[in-house]
């Protein structure tokens, strides 16, 4: 099932470890590398419109921080893996709006959410397991996945004729067993689609079904511009199984997409068993995230959280009626594009017959706009008519410039 | 000969990975959390002293980043696996002072050495494998090569009968095959000793026989208080091959000791083809290193490293001397140490009978010294009878009060 690759030119490969053959470059960042240039038109990169980055109050806090010496001592020292102790709380408190009651011992900070995903594979998958997730689904996560070997299947979230039993028996039909689901149910990154509330239950019933973990990845979910917010898949689960402890969902925040990424913090919110394990793996990993950040995030988190929330709604919500407005205008009848409700990804459907890689040749040669092919999204590498489009870093006068400019380039011959 | 444990009274345990198996919490970390209380001399944690960080400086940079608007941008935005160029530019004129040639593309910026270590085990081990490493060692790196379910084999540092044929036998006779050795060269975790000339050159004739990587890990090489120094693995290995990029040595470097372990900054320096590797690794992992921090670091490396530098060795000079001065002074005959030229750490061997876990209970509750069970720092669990002290952290006369009375339970009957 697992098949040595005969990669690259290499010559330390015959050394490494077999974990290693799945191991590549991401396409987007290895894309973002070529994009990034002046005159280019960039719906390509999921990243941050840095105007929104809270620049003063990171300054005020940094200098908070590090202006009392008891303070700055410990900010500056080694300190515990599970993360700063007001840090935690404060996310204790976020997650309790969300509708989970949990503790600090239910809370481990890490260098990102995308740090996360990768202690939870390496946590749960072992080599040729079959991993559910969603095609398309977050090309992060299928990267942070790969060296622990795993084989996908395409978790539904419509209904369909795929059961627990059904899941079961492919993997089975392939020498596998399913052993992890993941999900990014608000706002998806790249499709921007939100999960309704029918389909939230119905993953929940599946992993119960299989007895497997599911990994709640919401990066998001906070940036919502329409629609009542739907609870969190974690919230749901407490519900039916009476506590965190007893949670087979594991829930991944982030405080990249509201606040900075530049400063590299996430978390993850599960039982206390699972949080403890994690923690095992942070300290082996890279012993903590820095305290310094730790300590300016709950910092910014405690003073800044709400203005933040509300300035990303505006900015990125504006943007995408922008996108929106000119898909409508100047895209072909047979192009199809999904409607999110908040976060900062539209996802086009081209006609079958097109192919998103030669069209980015041609737009970036043509006309000088970038996006990202979607077939880097699928664990088959299908979707070869997928496009994501990113709204958030874009202004809006150059998202309406550049949408004209890459439907005349799909209208023409 | 990898075994599954039946391990605590998780309730995910049946579900976890096998690579989740030898994974335990670091004595270390849990100790330091029983002894960090007022009233207790500890010479247990191996960190640095918080009176040394560079904290006015460290404001300074952090302003200076912030306060303008393009490099605040940079600095709160996602950035390139890779890490910040201007800090891979001073690390590659940093490595030029130690004998190492290398341009950027040989330096990987890591979060703290301890994540270069996790990603070079991910990279190189297989379950089974057999590593060498001294008899004791960093436990630190055990803890990051665990989840890859590596055996271990005594790396010999002074001249005995082991050659490459002798471990490759011990390997074969376990099932194993030897694929992996570390070695941390200068003022070693926990010995505080050094390898001579003669002793670095037989480590690479043997890694060279053996055709497996050497991680060289220096953390404290920067911190001699007397004696020359001595050329690092990799800048001999660099002149026996001819260039980095055909070295098998790996060279992971930090900031921690000398600046700050709290922005958690360290880097691995080796042949570009490695490098990419561990980049796509580093991606994977946590996207990357907080690029505020880096440019921070950058700042401070190109302002502050001679005089952070004199400041450490002026700090830890005078209480290594303090302490052994106090061993010599005050120590039974039957007790032995090391005399580190540099770096953070002696290291006692206590008479055959005597066991250190049970000196450490007594110590605690008879007269409030902490140290650290050599126990923790072999990976087949020997050396009951060692004792690691750190004399970074105490002030000169807590150390005397300290050994003074570590040396009283010892004359005790």
């Amino acid at each position: 099932m697992i098949e040595r690759n005969n990669q690259n030119q290499d010559p330390w490969w015959p050394r490494y470890a077999d974990r290693m053959d799945g191991m590549q470059a991401s396409e987007i960042r290895e894309l973002l590398k070529i994009i990034d240039q002046p005159g280019v038109i960039s719906f390509a990169g999921g990243i941050p419109d840095p105007e929104l980055f809270p620049r003063d109050a990171a300054r005020q806090a940094y200098e908070a921080v590090l202006s009392d010496p008891v303070s700055a001592s410990k900010a500056l020292q080694y300190s515990v893996s599970e993360g700063d102790s007001d840090l935690r709380a404060w996310i204790v408190d976020h997650m309790a709006m969300q509708g989970v009651a949990c503790s600090i011992n239910n809370i481990l900070v890490t260098s990102g959410s995308q740090q996360g995903l990768e202690f939870l594979g390496k946590t749960f998958i072992s080599p040729g397991d079959t991993v559910l997730v969603n095609a398309p689904t977050y090309l992060g996560a299928l990267q942070a996945f790969a060296c622990n070997q795993p084989i996908y299947d395409a978790l539904a979230t419509k209904a369909t004729n795929r059961t627990a039993a059904s899941y079961r028996e492919t993997a089975l039909s392939r020498g596998s067993k399913v052993s992890f689901s993941y999900v990014v149910p608000d706002f998806a990154n790249p499709t921007g689609e939100t999960l309704t509330l029918e389909e939230r239950h119905r993953e929940l019933g599946l992993v119960h079904d299989l007895n497997i973990p599911l990994v709640e990845d919401n990066p998001y979910g906070q940036i919502r511009f329409e629609g009542d917010p739907l609870p969190a898949l974690l919230a749901l689960e407490c519900q039916r199984v009476g506590s965190i402890n007893n949670s087979q969902v594991i829930y991944c925040g982030s405080f990249s997409k509201v606040f900075t990424p530049g400063l590299r913090v996430g978390w993850v919110c599960a039982s206390k068993e699972i949080i403890q394990r994690l923690c095992l793996i942070k300290q082996a990993s890279d012993l903590n995230s820095p305290a310094i950040n730790q300590r300016v995030m709950h910092w910014l988190a405690e003073r800044e959280f709400g203005n933040q929330i509300a300035k990303t709604k505006a900015s990125y919500g504006a943007k995408r009626d922008a996108m929106l407005a000119a898909l409508e205008k100047y895209m072909p009848i047979d192009v199809d594009w999904t409607h999110p409700q908040g976060g900062m990804f539209i996802w086009l459907t081209l006609p079958e017959s097109k192919d998103a890689g030669q069209l980015l040749d041609r737009s970036l040669k043509e006309v000088g706009v970038a996006f990202v092919p979607g077939q880097a999204f699928y664990a088959d590498k299908s979707g070869k008519n997928k496009v994501r489009l990113s709204y958030s870093l874009p202004t809006v006068d150059t998202i309406e410039e550049g949408i004209t400019k890459l439907a005349g380039l799909l209208k023409a011959p």
